[in-house]
């Protein structure tokens, strides 16, 4: 049985129920995580932990993050379902309102913390890599919640079905400039003469966690990373191109539309970033690497 | 003891509880109406219903409007609360998701009405018009959201936030060229030289139920009423200007920031076009009229 935690109590999946007047759900008034757990531990819980005190800063939610306390629950949640390996779904929203549905209530926040399997073709996609649509419509970069991942999350969610109705992976949103910002659910990474490039904050793309990380894992490959901006013709002259979240890490893009991206095959500096970046995660874990 | 219509049951506010997987409150993903309730009559139902339908179809989700179903259950929430002059607010969304949260799920909707009284302060804010402060940040006018009522509603609330903590009734937003779209709430209009000018759809705005009809309304003044871009400067140099949405019905709006409009009172023309909107509703009522 799917157990979640809801305000720290944990409760069956059909007794998980929250206020029909709760912000998330009327008005979608909060933030949320989506965490990459390995033998029950959360991998990189911290970076994930400050992202959300920043989102509910921006949001003005009055919920103070305890990072331990959260990452027990975390863990606690994937424990009571069984898993080893999951998708942990964090959620924090403003909480039930009354009356003035469009005036923030200042009651207690809401949070939720559910925990899935790992999508179990992951390891398939990743060997074929991904094709992405270009979005029929462009990321407002210049929006607060560009760098805030809020429950508000429509936008992408529309991107994304557009692409995957059509056979795509994933949606590519450029901003309102026409340059590329994200994917629907993943940083986007382009690799030319060696060198590694992601549109810096300013274009758009949510502050990924994963994205951070692929800085430190250049340097270990000795590969030189900048933040510059990129067009979907920068995209198409690639030598490679990557995608990056907390759950897939580093996914292989092959194609953007129905052109392919380099010689249509996952590359060899993605390969070497995934491989740096799983040795990273095998030394937190305490394993020993093969 | 406020009553909530939720799946179609009536039921008190504390049991009114969503599953904490619905779509709406893990992704913003569903749309709302918010309605005008006299004597007991929600006014302009169809016009709802039409703007939910549209909406609905945008985001996918498999909810059949039935306008004589819905606009029962709406005056039976009124009643439910011994209301007779109320908002209501009518929540679709896509409902309880499982295991992929971004994946949509093929479920059941969740439909959920609530009604609260009107606002006592609303006559004495027309009384003296609105102030509203220029947003910090653009709505994104070439987003499909632009024209929908959805629950992913974030940017407009932390525009609206940003604009009532500095004291201001409401937030103008711009769109992402610079131009004016609307309000957080409402849509706005612009006279000058005796005519009517509010932006076109392209511009960004919500295609409000209120502002349809003050087309009508201008014909039964003799003003003349067109859609054009307008810019800051232009709302700074206008006669009057005033915002409208099906609760507020027609807000004279005298201050744009610091700046005056027009000579910083309630317009004449505003002041007509609210009586003859009233006159409608008291027709449509069958109110006789003093």
């Amino acid at each position: 049985m799917d157990i979640i935690c809801l305000n720290g109590e944990f409760v069956p999946l059909e007794q998980a129920r929250v206020s029909a007047t709760d912000a998330g759900f009327l008005l979608g008034d909060g933030v949320f995580e989506t965490m990459r757990v390995e033998d029950g531990h959360v991998l990189f819980a911290s970076d994930h932990f400050v992202r959300l005190s920043r989102g509910l800063r921006v949001l003005e939610i009055p919920y103070a993050v305890d990072p331990e306390h959260l990452l027990a629950l975390c863990e606690q949640v994937v424990d009571a379902n069984e898993l080893r390996d999951a998708r942990v779904r964090l959620t924090v929203t403003r909480g039930p309102m009354r009356n003035q549905p469009i005036v923030p209530h200042e009651g207690e926040p809401t949070l939720a913390i559910a925990a899935t399997a790992l999508d179990p073709r992951a390891e398939a996609v990743r060997a074929r890599g991904w094709r992405i649509a270009l979005a029929p419509h462009p990321r407002n970069h210049r929006s607060p919640l560009a760098h805030v991942k809020s429950v508000s999350y429509l936008e992408s969610s529309l991107a994304r079905r557009h692409a995957t109705r059509l056979g795509f992976d994933d949606a590519l949103l450029l901003n309102t400039d026409g340059l590329v910002a994200e994917t629907s659910i993943a940083n986007i990474f382009h690799v030319r003469d060696g060198r590694v490039t992601t549109p810096p904050l300013s274009d758009g793309p949510l502050p990924g966690t994963m994205r951070a990380r692929v800085r430190t894992l250049c340097e270990g490959i000795g590969v030189e990373c900048v933040e510059a901006s990129l067009t979907v013709e920068d995209l198409l002259a690639a030598d490679e191109v990557f995608a990056t979240n907390a759950l897939m890490q580093v996914m292989p893009v092959c194609a953007l539309g129905e052109r392919a991206i380099g010689n249509g095959c996952p590359g060899l500096t993605t390969g070497l970033l995934f491989d740096a970046h799983r040795a990273v995660v095998d030394s937190h874990l305490g394993r020993r690497r093969h």
